[in-house]
């Protein structure tokens, strides 16, 4: 939070306590409705209650609008059908979906029928897209023209609509049947001659998306082409929508995000100033399946502790071959995670990218491995043990390029988010698999070691 | 790269051992620039200069401007200096700024010398700003009004200005000196009356960034307030430029992609197509430093040696130990980068930040301890073993948290990259006190463990 915002928050709740709502609501429409947002989701439950209560239902609207699902959830519960349905009737068709999403069905049923039937339809189409695709992230509040308008004809249209500087940078053109078949800019559209057909000069090469594509996609494409909103067509090419830029920020956000807490092994959304409670609960179930595959590593150490009976030397060495194994393991898993992120894997290259990622770990297993045996083999004075050791380092990197880019390539050849094979798994695999070459190598050749 | 232009880049590679420059660049003229760029990228350096040598230099811009910074450089070194200055002439004053910085000293200033004394200006002053600050991604192409013009005068000004679509999503609005007073959107200038001056239709309180802050900064501030530019100025709040929203994409998956690499011990850059030696050689210091580390930990474990060899199963419960520990750093190593990341932290916060982080840590070790030692004291038929690991367990949990959120927060403090604390460094430090506190424990109480 802003401390500018936290001292505000201060001040509400002061306010409030003295009754004082309408100074309360008068300080907020000073602020951005993302500054508002934030203020009033700060403050208890009953508080936030009064003051959407009085407040006016513009700004209530744009408050709401600001802030996260979860928080809108929240305020939805506390306020009465009418009141919301006339909130979100403000709202963006978009962002009102996604919130009606979010409620139990019968709660989004009943706001949707006491809005006015118009938003409900446009909400109700909205509705039937999935929330992570062009669909879902689309805006239908966008003007397209016709083809066969002219230049004129088309800037007066712009004009009595008056467009939200939002929508405006590209137009759209579409032909009678609704179809997408060009785009202008609003540079070209000043610049032409009043009576030219937009259908002269438009630009037919127009760059649009399908309203199934995957937003990750649409992210990839708007950034790529440097977009400021992409049009959204069904399968008869009919302009659907358009997703703008701001929308595109907000999921590359997220999904990077995502991939940083699954590369650490953060498996639900926590911010830092989340409740200690909170964090437990979230984290518990994680660490209880990673003491599972600890005790894997456990147990196959258990299997050889004959041989560390014999040479306790072997206890010492073995954490490297497992580390190693380890940190090879998570570099890997952290290059093809990003890499299919940023869309530089291509599926029929998945296998020979897996087999690079083997051989560049046990290229560095065989380098490290090389000196980490020289130092071995002189400090113990058996050349046996940094044989075992360099062969157990190329071995055991080679498996940690095999997981780090197999886990995150397969899971997504199954459609599954690449980042669910996460530095946890990576390491429960190479630290199981660093312990049994090495002791397993060791046992094999105990005689000459001992 | 896609699919198409990997075709396009094997057509372009034919028509060119035919001589046939001309059909190449035809081809390339009909593709998006980012595109063109893609298709040049991939062709032999030789083919890459006879192109840029035949190109018209407009178009020849356009494609170099898509390019990565280290691909720019390439292009540069195969040309001739009136060439190049030629085609920087013609691109965006920032993009030629980042290119020019990227370059030998000395060729930055032949080239700059060759080019138009105004251009060359222009590049001159952004060059001054550091490259990741609001400054070094701003562009000076924007169109200012003056507050005292009427609504009409504004509209002719931009009809005759003719601006980019990107640059007139706001337009903002100075005083004579050319300070910021004011944004007005295209919508709220066009219903205005003809005669109404633009200081009483504007909106004064207008955000904007000062020229040294922090990219990251710039874009938290474009993502919470949903900006699509935003203007930047000078401590006498003279307007010098704007930041769009393009630029801020990038900086957002630049940043992003540095924090996950990080988290996975990856240094420099590398790509899942980069050549495997390149890749190599990037991650073999890392991983030499890595060997390093993980012979700290084995030292630990060669310290009990006698221990161990007193109790063999210690070698198979202390991976346990070090494993939790880790995964428990890493977690809160994830969520804390990107904590600082998404600017949920405030700097006086963060020893209690940390505080909390360790109890978190300590609070899991003694649940999943407990679990822990009850199986082991079990299966082992001795009470004070589960004891030692119930002990260690909340100790090394503890302390994963206190350098998973420790690390980043101190180096953000020293104003160092947060992510250089990066995972491999914390599962050191978890390895290495996971083995001393739980072997350590087990020496003090060995008479009660055999």
């Amino acid at each position: 939070m802003q401390e500018r915002n936290r001292i505000l928050s201060v001040a509400a709740g002061n306010l409030l306590k003295k009754d004082d709502i309408k100074k309360v609501i008068a300080l907020l429409d000073k602020l951005h409705p993302a500054d508002a947002a934030e203020v009033v989701s700060s403050l208890p439950e009953e508080n936030q209650k009064r003051i959407f209560e009085t407040w006016d239902v513009p700004h209530a609207a744009d408050a709401l609008q600001e802030m996260d699902e979860s928080e809108q959830i929240d305020i939805v519960d506390l306020l009465s059908t009418p009141l919301v349905s006339d909130i979100m009737e403000e709202m963006a068709a978009d962002d009102v979906a996604d919130l009606l999403g979010g409620l139990d069905k019968q709660d989004a049923e009943r706001i949707l029928t006491a809005m006015n039937r118009e938003d409900a339809v446009e909400v109700l189409r909205l509705m039937q897209h999935k929330e992570d695709t062009a669909g879902g992230i689309m805006t239908p509040e966008f003007i397209a023209l016709r083809k066969d308008m002219t230049a004129q004809e088309s800037i007066d249209l712009l004009r009595e609509k008056a467009p939200d500087a939002e929508t405006v940078y590209y137009i759209f053109i579409v032909n009678k049947e609704n179809q997408l078949v060009g785009v202008i800019s609003l540079r070209d559209l000043i610049i032409a001659k009043a009576d030219q057909r937009i259908e002269e000069i438009m630009n037919p090469n127009v760059i649009y998306v399908d309203v199934d594509t995957d937003q990750e996609e649409v992210a990839r494409i708007m950034s790529r082409y440097d977009l400021l909103a992409v049009p959204v067509v069904d399968y008869e090419h009919h302009l659907l929508g358009i997703v703008t830029i701001d929308d595109v920020v907000d999921v590359i956000e997220k999904e990077a995000s995502e991939d940083i807490y699954r590369l650490g092994g953060v498996t639900r959304e926590e911010r830092l100033d989340s409740p200690a409670m909170e964090s437990i609960r979230n984290r518990l179930p994680w660490m209880s399946f990673n003491l599972l595959t600890a005790s894997f590593a456990a147990g196959v150490v258990y299997l050889f502790r004959g041989t560390i009976d014999n040479l306790v030397i072997l206890a010492a060495i073995m954490p490297i071959v497992a580390g190693t194994g380890g940190n090879m393991g998570t570099q890997t898993l952290a290059i093809t995670i990003r890499g299919i992120a940023l869309g530089q894997l291509e599926f029929r290259e998945g296998m020979r990218v897996v087999a690079r990622q083997v051989g560049i770990g046990a290229t560095i297993g065989a380098t490290t491995g090389l000196l980490a045996a020289i130092i071995a083999s002189f400090t113990s004075r058996n050349p046996f043990l940094g044989l075992v050791l360099f062969l157990a380092m190329i071995i055991n990197m080679g498996i940690g390029g095999l997981v780090g880019a197999g886990f995150p390539i397969v899971l997504r050849l199954l459609g599954r988010d690449p980042a669910l094979g996460s530095g946890v798994l990576v390491t429960a695999f190479t630290d199981v698999f660093g312990f049994l070459t090495f002791l397993g190598l060791a046992t094999l050749m105990l005689g000459l070691l001992i």
